[in-house]
């Protein structure tokens, strides 16, 4: 028979996937998302701006560890993909939601990945659009669309750095590639600081960079890595001072061999400026209204290509590799 | 030392990824896109249209074979959410594309995964819009979200469904999933048809449905259950005639057998319709100026619930399941 199931019969009954998506997303929809019942999603940009998109995609074991609490996986995955709309001084709309999921995670483990979401809609102010459920016998696969919005003509890219533009950073720097350090036993982290902000970290939205930075880009992968693809794309070079890098305390007592991870390392999701130092005033005044530190770390220099660290001792600094490659 | 790097030191050159993205995913970009350089891709909606958003992953092994073509791969994955935008009366704006990637796929995969996309974009009229490339230990996930546009308040939803309507399908039903079972070698196929329709579905864009159906979804999951769905958020139920599901000429030779896995088996990418029987000419019309087949196969009925089929001899059919879940 060709139609034998290999799955108890159940005519009448909802297939399986739409009482997870009801138990678990369907409080999260907002407008446009008709219910999570149809086939897409609907939604209306603000009038008289332009859309920004982006996805980010997360798999177990490489984004997070498998035994992150569920809820700060939901966050993160919402986090990384708002601080792309940061870097672009857009503004979040909504998102959608594809999970790919392994057997072994169970109902308890996605009520808490949607209460995480739950939060961080609430403090971002944005909703879930749609999505997709689909199974896998690999790890946990979750992927991230969001919609944003900006004003027209004022989205800040990475090609805009000029010569001379002083090269700025947003909060610290190195703490996510350390808490991922500490969660693996490499590290102590008594205050647990440090892995909260791997689990956690703070898309820098709402600072209003138009007008103020020329280019923008956020640091996921590695500050060495991520400025030298700003710089290439501006086609610039850059140099920075390891010294001015900004440290957390916690990073500060971790000692000085671990300031190359902090350089290196990733899953920062701070925001690298390009600024003319007649705006130096300006971005210390937008940041400080939205309490974020800022800190001026080196300098775009067209007489240069790639990016030059100089060390605690003057010395130009050497890196193994100077960030993380997904592939 | 912290900072030991498992990969070869590669301080200057561009990570494994960025490579990647530009061998096999640059030619694909189009306005908006920014040259995949940025965090997020930029785009304005035509002015006075809604948006259209959705979001269908696939994985390997579930929703494709692992030797399907590459370039069936790619366009099915396209074609699944174009069918999304056509159940909604929507056309394409363009897409983000998350890929998965194990370490088994290699390079001439992806050149002609790339390579079925590419065709795709060129028959459909759309181009991508930004992506995010992920590694991982198990299958291949490939996960791709939609953007369109509708005239307001235009878009087809599944909850407007009347009593009396007819119940309309467009094209066969039921070769997607004899394809399926034809590839596994459970089915002869000696032409081939029925692999082709479940490698490369036909969404049914640019019908101008508009005015003329009053509900609609696209038919992925299985007839009978994707029928249910329709019928209970139209809050009716619907009664459908089995002789009157149109199936191609390699499904009827198929034999009785298969008519089963024909309703429910899922696959086929055709739209599902409520449509006033005032309306039906004007169906008629608008289906043949674009060469797509049109069929109805039942009413909706506000006297029972759920979905009746009537079989070739009158009786009632009874399913061991009524489609696919995806968990």
């Amino acid at each position: 028979m060709p139609n034998q199931p290999s799955d108890p019969p159940t005519p009448d009954a909802l297939p399986p996937e739409f009482g997870f998506i009801r138990r678990h997303f369907r409080t999260l929809a907002g407008e446009g998302a008709l219910g999570l019942t149809d086939d897409a999603a609907l939604l209306r940009a603000p009038a008289g701006r332009e859309l920004v998109v982006a996805v980010d995609t997360m798999v177990e074991g490489v984004h997070f560890l498998p035994d992150d609490p569920a809820d700060t996986v939901g966050r993160k995955l919402l986090r990384c993909n708002l601080s792309d709309l940061a870097a672009m001084d857009a503004a979040p709309l909504g998102y959608l939601l594809s999970v790919t999921k392994p057997p072994a995670r169970d109902e308890a483990w996605f009520a808490a990945f949607a209460e995480g979401l739950h939060a961080d809609q609430a403090l971002y102010g944005l909703s879930l659009l749609g999505g997709d459920t689909t199974a896998t016998s690999g790890p946990l696969v979750l992927s991230l669309t969001i919609l944003g919005h900006v004003a027209p003509g004022g989205a800040l890219r990475r090609n805009g750095a000029r010569d001379g533009d002083g090269i700025w950073i947003t909060g610290t720097i190195g703490d996510g590639a350390l808490g991922l350090r500490a969660l693996r036993g490499e590290l102590a982290d008594p205050s647990g600081f440090l892995a909260r902000r791997y689990r956690l970290p703070e898309p820098r939205l709402g600072l209003g960079l138009g007008g103020i930075a020329r280019a923008a880009m956020d640091v996921s992968d590695g500050l060495v890595q991520d400025l030298g693809h700003l710089a290439r794309e501006s086609g610039v070079g850059a140099r920075i001072d390891a010294a001015s890098v900004p440290l957390s305390e916690a990073a500060r007592q971790a000692g000085p061999d671990w300031l190359a991870t902090c350089l290196t390392g990733g899953d920062d999701y701070e925001l690298l400026l390009a600024v003319p130092p007649a705006h130096d005033d300006a971005l210390r005044r937008a940041a400080a209204a939205r309490g974020v530190a800022v800190t001026r770390i080196g300098r775009f220099d067209r007489t240069i290509s790639g990016v030059t660290v100089q060390g605690p001792s003057g010395e130009t600094m050497a890196f193994a590799r100077t960030g993380w490659s997904h592939l």
